[in-house]
């Protein structure tokens, strides 16, 4: 990894884990609730969501206390996403990141309200926000909302599910990521440019840098998923063949995805020029995205 | 039921029903996902809470089309948690309503994600008000989170669910009901008052009207639970019984809980005199809680 993205990440991640932990520590809630919120937020998330939020404000030099906060109620959108993800009704995994999940450890109703207070508190904390503009505010909230919502990512786990059932075309696959995990990823990139006062034009950019990177991210997951270990991903590896999923590889061939994440990768890339930086922070998360080996 | 209360809800409910079914429809989703949603939705409540949201701007003789939207944001919150609470993990409910369960209809998996999807677009509906300031709609978003989370309904559901293998006291019965079902009935006076404009006192007198029927309105169903058949509740009646629950008849004895239910009452009505009406519609909302057959 590039060593100043990894500067970035040692320095902002920490920042974030301890924000996550106040911010649901800091609500009044029955105590077994909070652990199980709390068990699956400490659960060794990566954390790219909320790292891509701060990494927009880094790449235009801007300063808001308030996209930490931001970048936390993503990663909370997501948690409550996996927890409910890993329910013995949906994937029925009994690991994530290498721990039990959720409801192995707190039991199917816990797990599922944990899920759900999640989800609201995500909304509650961006009501929050001090420094930022009314305005401002509503539209995070709008975009929060229908990128995680019926048209986004809860819509894409839908039709991931519908599709496991069927051989998809690569549209059709597509189709399902850029709903189930791109459109969360796009909230983060244009929730930063929101803080940091973007113009359209350069909105309208970042979408697009949002897109690719998104669906460099689920072809390089799926191209992990055929070429690691178990031990080496946390999660069981090789279950896409397992259970005959539709993944790149499958469609494209190993080769064929390899090509494709580069050619998205590049795309990303293209995007970013506006910044007029030789090593903006966005293009060295999408090196990542691509380089990365879990 | 009063005469002018029936006319009131005849008039309205049709238009939350319409206006529920737009705010979903319009929305892009999956269409199974979509078909699960609407089917919860139209599962006919009697739509006590976007009702009370509509009372309080008659009582102030304010109008606002977003009150209608927030009427059904508050409705799409309580539906989500009805889908979740009839989950096999849960309750194991196969009938609501006398219809049966979402999950029995659509699966578990698509019944969690569309309780997902509910909750997700009452805040995205909350962030497109067009006539509401700024400012008052964060503060219905920051409400609303409040209301419905950890601290809140969701909160109440885990207090509900320890509380079953225990015998309460009744503090310990009361603060599972402000939570379970009290902090929304009280988000929907509050954020009618708010879009009324009213003042701090006025908000304050009507806090205290919800918390009461609240309160009223649990006893009630607990009444109901033992008074009544499966047939006329649309829900299988002596559940708590069968349970051992601790209700407000099992702690009181019934005649004790009716009392309790006219103390709240009274308490409730009270709480309108700075109204200046002889019979507000928040009070015939009172009288009806405590009337009610189902």
């Amino acid at each position: 990894m590039d060593k100043r993205l990894q500067t970035f990440i040692s320095e902002k991640a920490p920042i974030i884990d301890a924000e996550l932990n106040h911010l649901i520590e800091f609500e009044k809630a029955p105590s077994s609730l909070k652990e199980s919120m709390l068990y699956s937020v400490n659960a060794g998330g990566k954390r790219i969501r909320p790292l891509l939020v701060l990494a927009v404000l880094d790449d235009f030099d801007t300063k808001s206390d308030d996209a930490l906060k931001v970048a936390c109620a993503v990663e909370l959108i997501h948690t409550y996403s996996l927890i409910h993800d890993d329910l013995p009704c949906m994937d029925d995994d009994d690991f994530r990141r290498g721990k039990p999940t959720n409801h192995r450890v707190y039991g199917e109703a816990t797990a599922v309200l944990a899920g759900d207070a999640l989800q609201t508190r995500a909304f509650g904390i961006l009501a929050s926000l001090e420094q930022t503009r009314p305005e401002q505010i509503i539209r995070l909230v709008a975009l929060l909302a229908d990128a995680s919502g019926a048209n986004g990512m809860v819509g894409g786990q839908i039709l991931d599910m519908e599709g496991e059932t069927a051989t998809l075309s690569l549209p059709e696959l597509e189709e399902v990521h850029m709903h189930k995990t791109g459109a969360l990823l796009s909230f983060c990139i244009e929730a930063g440019a929101i803080l940091s006062d973007a113009q359209e034009e350069e909105l309208s950019q970042l979408r697009k840098y949002a897109k690719n990177i998104g669906l460099a991210f689920q072809i390089k997951d799926d191209i992990l998923d055929v070429t690691s270990t178990t031990e080496q991903l946390g999660k069981t590896a090789n279950s896409d063949t397992a259970s005959e999923k539709s993944t790149y590889p499958s469609l494209l061939g190993l080769e064929g995805a390899q090509q494709q994440l580069e050619k998205y990768h590049r795309e990303a890339v293209e995007c970013l020029a506006f910044l007029k930086k030789e090593n903006s922070m966005l293009k060295l998360f999408a090196d990542y995205i691509v380089q990365r080996n879990a």
